[in-house]
């Protein structure tokens, strides 16, 4: 099945465009399940098992962030892999290792991701070139998300900066990557985030077919229905992340799952008007 | 110690400026010591082990691949931790991981490399902002060589391009790094790759304190004695890179790790001019 299939199945199947973000720090877990663990890296595959578990009927796709496994060295890499065996096969898993280097190395990446782990997508940062974005994009059942916008502040250093004399940075990478997807099996999609939405408008005009990767949305109130205008000519389909909104939900509460499942269920419910264009 | 300092006193002690990349990959590790392991992380432990133990008289630094070990799921992240402690403690550690990230994550990378690997430096991605870099500059005895020009043909789709009509992408990111050092206390250099060694110039005159990581040279003949007049008023310490055409310079032969110190050794010798301009 190849990865639009596979997205379009997930988002289907769990009636959400919702994406819950992993990213496990250990002193932020909830106190009642820290208490049960002496071990780093047991603790945080516990945690994001269990979010995962609170989570699932409310999402389609999970996005690990693997620095925060990475930072505990090789065990964290063992947690790594074990909760991917608890991720529904009818999700979507994104490593969110952002990526980005020459040939060789590229290949080493590639293999590590979607060999070892075998994660359905990768986030890749493009800034070495485009070329380094070819060893993944040989395999159809592979997606990628190439950073386009974030929304970070530092987004203003060179993102939102002109190129070329013509357009932003985002807009040319954009363009270039919908250049590229001509020429690829794989599926090429874009990281798109932005504290002001309106931003992202251009960014995906200049490539329409894009499946989108949104994080930071929902922090601010309202948000959610201007997106929404936003994506409506979108004919890719977007994937709106949240992260600790989320996964630190429950606070040290006994019930702190809960939460998280509640949580995960109103953003879901938020996304509706946008999910719904993609599961009639 | 602050990094500068100890950079010059590993040149010094080194009487080189040659850095070698490790970047072990399996199928090319001389047959030989293959054949006696079926690990590959204890391949490429070993492998490691004994290509710094013949070119550590002839390198001032050593640039593990972070990708090449990662490939390798835990037990290669075991590996890469392991090879630190056969690195002399005189001579610097540069993770070459080109992470880059916002804030919460950008903290977990630099959790990882400077203080669980407790490695000298790390290669970084700036693309996602100035801000991302702020997490490692906190810690002067620490550097960071931000990627600001590479040697791939992809370089011609981002760094060499014109960038608020003025200059290169590659020329303002050193501007910005060099506005960025004067409130810093982690030293701040850059990753400078060039097949064109004169497309340097115009970015280390952009910040000329700036220490450089200069990779891809050696392969063309010729190039150094180029490099050497381009470095002439830097004031910053270079340091130039050779990976495969060190590491794997022994073929498959039984006695492969005496070509691996010769191969250093006659590089040692070529980066000498540039070398004696910071042991007098």
């Amino acid at each position: 099945m190849n990865y639009t299939d596979k997205l379009r199945r997930a988002v289907q199947s769990a009636n959400s465009t919702l994406c819950v973000g992993l990213d496990p720090v250990p002193e932020n877990i909830p106190t009642p399940l820290r208490q049960e663990y002496s071990n780093d890296a047991d603790l945080i595959f516990e945690f994001c098992r269990r979010v995962v578990e609170s989570t699932k009927i409310h999402a389609c796709a999970y996005k690990p962030n693997v620095a925060f496994f990475e930072a505990l060295g090789a065990p964290g890499w063992e947690a790594f892999e074990k909760l991917l065996d608890f991720i529904p096969s009818n999700r979507i898993v994104i490593a969110d290792a952002k990526r980005g280097d020459i040939g060789n190395t590229a290949r080493m990446y590639k293999r590590t991701y979607f060999e070892r782990y075998q994660t359905d997508a990768i986030t890749l940062n493009p800034l070495m070139g485009l070329d380094t974005l070819d060893p993944f994009l040989e395999d159809d059942s592979k997606g990628i998300y190439a950073l386009a916008l974030t929304s970070n502040s530092g987004s203003a250093d060179f993102f939102q900066r002109r190129f070329q004399g013509r357009m932003s940075l985002s807009e040319y990478i954009a363009e270039e990557l919908s250049k590229k997807q001509d020429v690829s099996r794989a599926h090429i999609g874009m990281v798109v985030g932005a504290t002001q939405v309106d931003s992202i408008s251009p960014v995906i005009r200049a490539f329409p077919e894009s499946s989108l990767l949104i994080p930071g949305i929902g922090a601010q109130g309202g948000s959610i229905e201007k997106l929404s205008a936003i994506l409506e000519n979108h004919i890719g389909i977007p994937i709106i992340n949240s992260s600790r909104g989320i996964i630190y939900a429950g606070g040290n509460e006994e019930n702190w799952a809960e939460f998280v499942s509640q949580k995960a269920s109103e953003l879901k419910e938020s996304l509706k008007a946008i999910t719904l264009r993609y599961v009639e």
